[in-house]
Parts: structure tokens; sequence; C-alpha cells
């Protein structure tokens, strides 16, 4: 049986909108569940969701939402009492070390001692990042976990590795980010051989600033271990020509955070030119759902959260804003890669777990 | 009289689209122009203009194309002769130390002579920076010169400095960009007291690698010197609460990349979602106009191209795609830039030209 721990207490939306994610997946994929957080919360919204049912709302809107029945008593759900709670501007380092009973630690701990299989977290990212390095470990031979983002692009999913997590890397830390991203688009995502690329400045070898040109070589002399494509440039993410995107957590964060900025500014822009008469504002009616269906293909909720790679573990980190829905798409991802033994993969090349 | 030196070869439209924007400048602001490049091929172009006229695209094509008719001989264009072309893939360096005639080489003289004020490039970056900064010299006191796009937000231009002249920089060669960036900001752009904003993963102080955390603390210390605002995320560029934002040239490049390709990505999803079915096809229709006017304001062409600051003269880098429209953008912006004495003022932060 594979349970995941949920973190009921962090994101912007908690416990509200973590609890009903969890319920939802629960129901919808019969994955048990076990909420960590303080019990009052959690209980408290479980009642509601007996007698309310779950306000089922799909990224972007697409279709009314739908108000579904649930009994959370016939669901296979857990509740563990986790008195603190980590808020979004502590100091990660100092807050987990200061803060042993609180939601985010005893959700890790709850793999640590095999109550749960895999953590979801919407809480602070670095708290959810030092509470599993902390707490599970790195895998063997791994020097840093990274953070792998699912990007839409023009033809598939792409893998973004190091979205956040480590801000001055070696070409030894970018190559095992390669690798990790490469076992997770196989194991997980079902990708073969994928193409794994360097995010830089040009295409030709020689490219880009001192860590890019040494890092090329690393991968270069590894061809035989992962199907090294050369480098990529920013326009390229999105043409669907590569599987795995390599980059350090700083350029790997800012580009993560700019491609949300253009979509919003994207959407701020279409909703103002069709807002500036009466014409524009009859064809926005006619567009609207047309744009939603569009909104709802690249929204982050669809893909639920980025997995940690490197620890010895699956922790799932979800965007701090996230809805129910994606968090039951998170609890999913969570799932697939406990199913999908990228662990153990990512474990061989080094040792064993 | 401000005079703008044109590299007539560069750029993958070249010479057509160059000499069109060209004498589209000269004709549309009245600005004297020196074509320069290999005499055959720039007065074929002319012969051509003057018989068929200049097809007056606008960027997105949101009217149709205007042909308007041109004696190209009742301009003021100076012709110089260069006899070979930096190509797209040559070495930079290498090139303009071993093609002395080539046409950006010479564009750059004709700066350096005094028979031009400025210069605008559509190929080769590198080139067009290595000729700049080997013929013009550096401002005195600038380390590194720097590229300087402006980007369009929600609310007015943005200066995205540096965008890809430099990948290793340290936080005195950031802070230039910043008080370089700011000047442009303010003499060209025309913002008062413009606000400079640091490029990072968070907008706490301690955040972001080493480079962005001694940054911070350099910007910090010089805030008498420039209107210093914090950190900015990536998604927060577009919300036009900047309006300089500066960081190392290789997480520019990524990012200035990373835009177009979800602007790209954007119009692709627009075009299928309104292709496939009869319904939609109509709706398409009357879209077109309005997505077509989003597309020119987001258009790079409309900006022209990018400065180079910090070099002794005003030199503007185009995108090599550039269009008749951009480059007749780009004259203009070059000619601002020269009556502006961005560089003037720029240099009195550190002695005198």
């Amino acid at each position: 049986m594979t349970r995941i721990a949920i973190d009921a207490m962090g994101g912007d939306n908690a416990p509200k909108a973590i609890v009903e994610g969890a319920v939802w997946a629960a129901m919808e994929y019969n994955i048990p569940i076990e909420l960590v957080g303080k019990l009052y919360d959690i209980e408290r919204e479980l009642d509601r969701i007996d007698q309310e049912g779950i306000l089922c709302s799909v990224a972007g809107g697409i279709l009314p939402p739908k108000r579904i029945k649930v009994n959370t008593k016939n669901l296979d759900i857990k509740k563990t009492a986790a008195s603190e709670v980590i808020e979004m501007g502590e100091a990660p380092g100092q807050a987990i070390r200061k803060k042993r009973n609180s939601s985010i630690v005893l959700a890790v701990n709850a793999v640590v001692t095999g109550s749960s299989n895999a953590v979801v977290a919407a809480g602070s990212t670095g708290a959810a990042m030092g509470a599993s390095l902390f707490g599970l470990g790195r895998l063997p031979g791994i020097e840093r976990p990274a953070i792998a983002t699912v990007l839409p692009t023009m033809k598939g999913p792409l893998i973004l590795i190091d979205s956040g997590a480590n801000t001055d890397c070696t070409p030894e830390m970018l190559y095992q980010f390669g690798l990790m991203g490469s076992t997770y688009a196989k194991s997980v995502l079902g990708i073969n051989n994928p193409r794994v690329a360097l995010l830089n400045i040009g295409e030709e070898a020689g490219k880009g600033d001192e860590l890019a040109k040494d890092t090329y070589k690393l991968f270069d002399e590894n061809k035989n271990k992962l199907n090294f494509i050369g480098n990529a440039e920013g326009k390229e993410i999105f043409l669907g020509n590569c599987d795995v995107i390599v980059c350090d957590g700083f350029v790997g964060n800012v580009t993560l955070k700019t491609i949300e900025g253009v979509a919003k500014m994207f959407f701020y822009m279409i909703k103002q030119e069709f807002y500036h008469d009466v014409f524009s504002k009859m064809i926005g009616v006619l567009v609207r759902p047309i744009l939603k269906k569009m909104y709802a293909k690249i929204n982050y909720e669809e893909f639920g959260g980025a997995l940690l790679l490197g620890v010895k573990g699956i922790t799932v980190i979800c965007h701090g804003r996230s809805s129910a829905y994606a968090i039951k798409n998170a609890v999913k991802v969570a799932y697939n890669a406990v199913k999908s033994g990228v662990n153990e993969t990512i474990a061989s090349y080094y040792g064993e777990i």
C-alpha cells in the first residue's frame, strides 16, 4: 500500500484547499492519505466537507465547478497531529531545527517511520527541502538534491532541473541534475531515451559562462550515460525538442518565474484588448471558453507540484497558491513517483539505497 | 547634424530589410544615414526601392502593408564601401581582427572618424560588441559594456541590463550596469528617478547566489546614487513596478530568450485553439485583428534594438531577424540616444569623456 503524507498547514490556502485536494485525490484515485497538521483544523475541514461536499473546480475553470458529495469516513485518511507551523517568512534551516513538531517536519517524519511513502508540501519551499534533506537524507552519491519542475511545451512535457534548490553550482552538480532529470523523465513520464540539454545562451559548445562551458564538457564526456543533445537557448524551451533541461537553481528559478510573469501579462493584455469597446467585448464572450482551455493547458495546477530529486524518499513541492485541484494532482505525482521506482534507479548509478 | 551608420550586410534579411529600414527612417524621421557594406548590393537595393518603393509592413501586420513611393536620391544617404562581411557563425574576436574591411568594423569606424554619430547593427551580436569595444573604447571608469534591452510590461517600458554581453560578472560590474541602465531610463526614456531592481529568486536581502547577495549590498550602500528598490523576481518583471532590472548577461540572455519562447508558444497555442473546429475558426477570424494588435505591443520590432552601454559612442544591436520596420525603429533609438547625451551622463560619474 502506498500512502501519501500531506502537510495540511502549508500554502496560502491551507488548510482548506489542502484538505479538499487530499480528499479529492483519495476519492478519485483511491490513494490512502495521511494529513499532518493541527488536528482541530483538519477535523473541522473534514466535517465541513462531509456536510458541503467538495467544490471541484478544474484549473482555469473550463467547466463550471461541480459540487461532489463525499463521506470522508469511508476514505482511507489518517490524521497525524502537528502542533506547530513553519511560516513563509521564517529562515528554513533554523525553523526546521527549532520547530520539531511542525507539520512539514512531521509529514517528512511519516515517510521516515514508514507510515507514509511520500510527502506533498505547499508551504515554504525552503522548509520542505530542508526537512526532506535532514529527515530523509541524500541518495548515495548525490551531492545536492534538486527541484524538477514539469513544464508544458508545444509538443509535450519538459523537465526543468534545478528550478530553485541550489544557487551556486559546480559542473558535477549540474551533471547529476541531468542524470536525475533523465531518470525522472524515463521512470515517471515514460519518455524513452530522454533528450537532455543544457540551458545556455547559445547552441555552440564554447558558449556561456565558465560553469556552462565546464558543464558542457562533463556532459559530453558522459554521453554513454545519458542522451546529451547539447546546449539549448531559452527560446527553445517550449519547442518540445528536448525532454530535460538542466541549469543551476538561480537561473532555473528566474526562468520559471519569468514564464509565470509572461503568462500573466498575456492574459492581462488579452483581457484589456477584449474590454475596450462593445465590439471587442462581444468577441470576448465568445473567446473566453477557448482562452480558458488554453490557460488550463499551461496552468501549473495541471502538474500539481515539482519533485525534489536526490533525497531518500519522494517529496513533491507545490506552489504556495495551490488550489484543491493542484493538490489533488500533486498527490497523483507523488503516488506515481513512488510506484515508478525513480529513486531506486537514481541510487543505482552510484550505489544502493 | 546627427548621422546614423548602418551595417547594411548584417542580419538574416540583409541587405534588403536593412536598406529598406534605413531609407524608411531617412524618409519618416528625416535622419541622415550612412550605409556601410558592399556598394554593389547597396546600390542595387536603392535602385530597386526607387522603382518599387518600400512595402511598409508594421510589426504584427495590424494594418495591411502599404507601398510607399520614394526617391532615395532626395534623401541624405551616404554610402561607404566595405568589402567583407562577418558571418553569424564566426568567432567574433578573431573575425573583427582579421576582417578589417568588414561592414561592422567600418560602420563603427564611421563613428570613430566622425562621419556618423551612432551605429545600428543586426548581424552577429558578438562582432558588433567587439567592434564597438575595440573601435570606440570604454567610457572612463566603466569596467564592461552591457546590453540594455527595452521590454514591454503591463504599465510601461522596462530596461533589462545586461541582456547578453557579459557572462561572468562581479558585483561591481552589476552595479555599473544599474548606473548605466538608470541613466538610459532617465535620458532616453524620460523616466524620472528610475526604480532599479536586482533580478533575483526572492525579494528578501539575503536571497540568491553569492553574486546576488554581494551585489545587493553594493547597491544598498550606493542608494544615494541610484533609486535601488531591492530584489525583483522573474514574475515581477512584467508588472511594471520597476524601470531597470539588473542581472548578469547569462541570466539576462536566458530570461530574454525565455520571454521570446513563451510568447511564441502562446501564439502557437492560440492558433491551434482557433483551428480545430468550424466554430472556433469563425471566432478566430474575429479575434485575429485583436491578437495582432496585442502581438504588436509586445513585438521586439517596436523597440528596434538594444543599446550597448559603456562604450564611447552609441551602438544599437538589433535582432538577427530584424525587418525593415525594426531597423527603422532602431535608427530612431540610435538617434534619440545620441541626442539624449546618455554617454556624457554615464561618463560624468567617473570622469570625463
